[in-house]
């Protein structure tokens, strides 16, 4: 299904957290760093996190699970978070923006990943990216972040040299790095359907296309946004992202759209992979016809021939004439070899 | 059908009210709300609505079907509205639209709806937004903003402390979150739809996609001017709507755009389904074909070998010759085992 | 056919007036009003107009009809009207559209109705408004200007009060109020061929389809740039169109817009009911394939089974074997029952 | 073909004129007019041009074939045209368009054309338009111009007394008035297809809608490009191309877009012809199962019957029975009409 | 497969060349060129290029080959370049685009292209456009760039007396129209796969069409941003590029559009020639259901009726009747006569 998640009560006031039973507790991993050393902890949110700002340096807070609304009202009190933009963090899905605040910028991006080679990972990630701090929050723990952590970890990255605008930049850069696999692996799909309608087409095939359609028209929904989104980041004044991210920032829209383009193409090839399908059924439909036809006029009409000296008539000259049986062999080869000749010419027989 | 209700007739008189025949009595409820209290009552517009001003506070008439010529021209006179927009009332179906006035906001919406989980509700909402007064008109009784009335009664909720303009909002609001259980159940009528068409297509599957594919044509007719509406009332300047307002509708737009964009994509679905229908018919087609071929192939030339031995020739040596019929059964068998192994070796034989 | 006027003569002096043979003689309905009274009266053009202009008051001058080339030169003197624009009268088809000279507005319009409940109308008409006159040219007698004709001779209506910006409004107005009835019709045509589709397909229904297609196409090319049109004259500005006929403008082009947007609904589902058609028939041929498989598969291994006690070997034990026949009978039913089993299985029997 | 011509050589110096064997050799026209008189002669490009000027008047040199190096590049010389054009004129096929240079204006135009009711003639037109002359190149003699040439020669046309851009927007709109003809032709020919399709339908059938879609698909590549020069003509300040015959122009591009819109209106008739002939096949496989059937149906089962008393047991009391011959034709006729009557209950029986 | 190339790693540092294994070692080729000489060397990177700006003239150094991480480096220190744009350089594939840095335009751009009549060439060219130089890097050694060095060698080419801007602009034009021939191969690709899918329909036919559907969407998802990015360099301020060479850009940028607008129209081909496989395919399980119709249609009546006569009841009297036999063989004809009559007044005997 496109549309799986179950959409926040018609009419319910703005500002309300509705959190689903079954959205996992949060697993809450926190960065300190500066440019000469970084701390890093893991909390399952329950002690305080008044001390965060005791120490100079800047923060990353990456929140992995949605399940705790007490928390969620916490960060939003200590980090000053505007009401709207907490409710988008928890009425998942939304569509990928960016969205200005007085003190923060609001990014809504959507990872859809392949982790550990295992199914499509397909999850909202809701950055603030404010003055001193970078606060992500992740519907699920597991992500495709592990990277940035490495980067951050060692003192020579540029990470730890610059601002949170380029700890934010290099996140949404691993969201749409994390876009990559997923298209190959559609593509392969795609090539293996391909052959697969062509060799040994069966209702796999077809339900199988029908995915690959189901998650390139997911995509395709995701990367115009997250287009647009990282666009309006490059563009808007701001004085939260510096130029040089901004620059960054271009390539990463260049990856961006480079994605959705490879979808646009995919999605023809969809359709084409489909029609092929059908194409390949109507040809062995064909094939199946011939074989019936070939083999139905070669022994019809010998069956008849056969049948009419099988008939009791008392007054058949041709029964008690001696070489009647041999001579209508003759004429029984005959007929077929002619039938034979006659497929042979139209090309029925002997090949595709 | 798409385009069901009457036009209005060829060049009217602009300004004329064309009350169908048909059309429900309006049933007419009244709030009047200050921050410190609420009254509300119903009433089927027999009263006047003198007294509607006499107390201080904002007020919301919704006007529940569009049956009184008279009340509402009655309303046209209280409220001071043009003449255009209250032919555009009740001239259904309307585009959805914003049409600044000179002392209200005229709001043409749709509400297309799952009302008590029965079919699709489809009806026009007029909202006429002034500095104190929201007034609403209905086709029919029966809406989605029961959520906003519960709040309005609620003292502590947001639009008891704000302006019309936020009411207005709420309505919006409530309107575009009813298209999400729509546009749900169209996605769990496409599941199985592709379903049926796999497992047992039917002219029902067909007829089904075909009502399916129109509902989505009709909702996109209403979508993407419903967004542009909501558009013109975040950008347009305008004293009544206020920026805070603004920032709320921001979000609104928002949710008009991902689910024209779900919309979108099941259009796309829908041809896939039809076209995986008409690929699994062909399929079976071909199943059947292969049966038949199968069986014919088979038998045909052995009836014609038991033909030619129940000619009654007088000179058929063979008929007398002791082995002749077990001979026959293993020649017969012969030709049908060996039919089998040909059917076998193409792959028509077991499996799907 | 789509296409199916004469154009004129490649590489023409433009201003040439191309008066094709068969174009019927003019009919002229002549109006001239003031709020006071209303003058009415009917000609065939041999008369002369100077005297029109004699009294005050507005005037409409409605020629139906184009087969008169000094007529056209007159009128063309006589509202000193620019070459092009007259030669754009009579080179028919042309774009809608809205072109403005130095005295007067020309617009380009073009009529699809349904008139008198017959087939559908289309046909060119041109209006030229001047800052006294309206005067237009339609290619035949027959239009659906008759309710705005009631409303010039009530006193009461603001076609009287107004000047003939209005009236060349109420013109436009009823032009693309006629466009309703022929949409409403096509669509009923389309939920009829979706039925015939489903139900009884035949030739008729894809040459039904393809004549509802080139329809749509038709009315497609006519919307668009009438949007167009209408949209230039609200836009741009000019004297001749008072900013209140603006606001009454903006209405038709909605309605214009929407009737755009049904086209294109319906030019979709047009392709759905051809898919549709084709999908049943594909059915259709399953469900034939399936009698006769039936059939087939459980008679021709019985017939062959009689076959074989046909023979006429001399030695065949079972012939002369008491139960033979009996038995062979339970082998024959065992043998067609099995079919049966296997088709019942499949699905094949007792069916949709 | 759509891309026919051979491109000029990859990587090749610009300002290189490559002219192809087989080009033929110019013949070239000239006309030198004022108002009062007109000199037209023809020439082979052996002469000298530079008498040309001699006389007051302005020039119109048309030449016709491109196979002459020497004499293009004498022309550049003497009309003073910059490399860039001259190697455009013979670098066919170009993209049509509109090059403002110093002293001229370089258009690039097609002409398709029916010429004398004959196939479709697609060549380029390259038309330098300056201060006192027009310079026209064609690839081949044989254009859609007479019409204009008879207008020069007639001492009141409207050409003789305007300058040099009316000339050249004469040509350009004979180019675009040509055309019209290939639209009708087209025309035609997809209600010819569709008939055929739906009435004989055979590979030709197919064979010549492709083709259509060809020309379809090359007209489009032309007349999008072709509307954006005439429109950049219009628009973009020139002092060559006087404000008269800019209103001149405007009607050429309505004419361009009106072609342009029917082409797209016809690609989509297209592939209806295309897809009502896959449907059209499908039926008629329908109809000849349907025959099969209904004969394999009655006929086998009755074999099957007569087969059983064919057999050769000695002991079957049937056969001995004075009635059972009579009691079986009554039992065959019995099963016979029982399948006629599902057939028919069927509806497949008695028509289409 | 359309995505092919291995991608980097997700969340990678920016800066970074991934250096994949098996990507060739860099020939590099050397070109110094002033008005007067030109000296022209190669080299495999292990020199040291100091001595290159030691006497005057502007340089092309051309690297093919990516294999070697320490010489890109070294390229990078050498002229300067930027590390986004150096790692651009290797992160193939990249989109086409122009990127303006301080000191140097950085030009990424595709080579599509038929080298020495073989399989299609598709290889990123990576362009450093600075004030005295070009840097060229490709992915592998061959390139369409052999006639642009033939006019760097004579001393008469505008490149030698012209800047690196111009050298650059030769370089893209070589690019761009290396395209034709691949266009002109697919053109021809596809008349031959729509005559294959007429008369010769086979599953290659099918995987051929797909091979070129692909090969036409890489070609899109190339030209479109190709068109994008000369565009840029055309209109975007830049003293680097000089008003002159933007005049020779344009017809680049036209030829670019050119090729995409071709290869739109074979996008829409490709689909025409998959339906018409469909449709021929269809076409011709129905001539094969026609023969087997035709031959069950005529001899299963008959096999009926021999079957009839060849019973044993004891008392059937035509048996003994002694014109039985001829009389049945005139009934048998008759039946048989009528068949074929029916069937030719079908149009099913004789002809397509």
């Amino acid at each position: 299904m496109i549309f799986h998640k179950k959409h926040h009560q018609s009419g319910a006031r703005p500002g309300t957290l509705h959190i689903h039973e079954g959205w996992p507790p949060p697993k809450i991993l926190v960065f300190r760093y500066t440019l000469e050393n970084v701390e890093e902890w893991e909390t399952d949110g329950s002690d305080t996190f008044e001390s965060l700002f005791d120490q100079p340096g800047q923060v990353w807070v990456d929140v992995q699970g949605l399940g705790d609304e007490a928390l969620l009202r916490r960060m939003a009190d200590l980090f000053n978070l505007h009401p709207l933009a907490v409710e988008d963090v928890v009425s998942v899905p939304q569509r990928p923006k960016t969205e200005p605040y007085k003190d923060f910028i609001f990014l809504v991006t959507r990872m859809i990943a392949v982790l550990d080679g295992a199914a499509i990972e397909n999850e909202q990630i809701s950055i603030f990216l404010g003055k001193h701090f970078v606060l992500t929050f992740q519907e699920r723990p597991g992500d495709c972040f592990e990277p940035v952590r490495q980067r951050l970890r060692n003192p020579d990255s540029r990470i730890r040299s610059s601002g949170p605008d380029y700890l934010a930049y290099a996140l949404l850069d691993a969201v749409v790095d994390g876009y990559y696999p997923v298209i190959e692996r559609l593509g392969d799909q795609l090539a293996e359907l391909e052959e697969e309608s062509l060799e040994r087409p069966s209702k796999n095939t077809l339900r199988a296309t029908n995915k690959v359609r189901m998650t390139l028209l997911l995509m395709r929904r995701v990367l115009w946004p997250q287009r647009e989104a990282i666009n309006s980041l490059i563009r808007d004044e701001n004085s939260l992202v510096t130029e040089n991210v901004r620059l960054f920032l271009r390539d990463t829209h260049d990856h961006c759209t480079q994605v959705a383009e490879v979808v646009e193409s995919y999605r023809e090839l969809v359709s084409a992979v489909a029609n092929t399908y059908l194409t390949v059924v109507s040809n062995r439909t064909n094939e199946v016809m011939k074989v019936l036809t070939i083999m139905a006029s070669i022994f019809i009409p010998l069956t008849f021939m056969a049948g009419v000296y099988g008939m009791n008539f008392e007054y058949m000259p041709e029964l008690h004439f001696r070489y009647s049986y041999p001579l209508l062999w003759v004429a029984m080869l005959a007929v077929g070899l002619s039938m034979v000749y006659y497929f042979r010419r139209k090309g029925w027989l002997g090949g595709e």
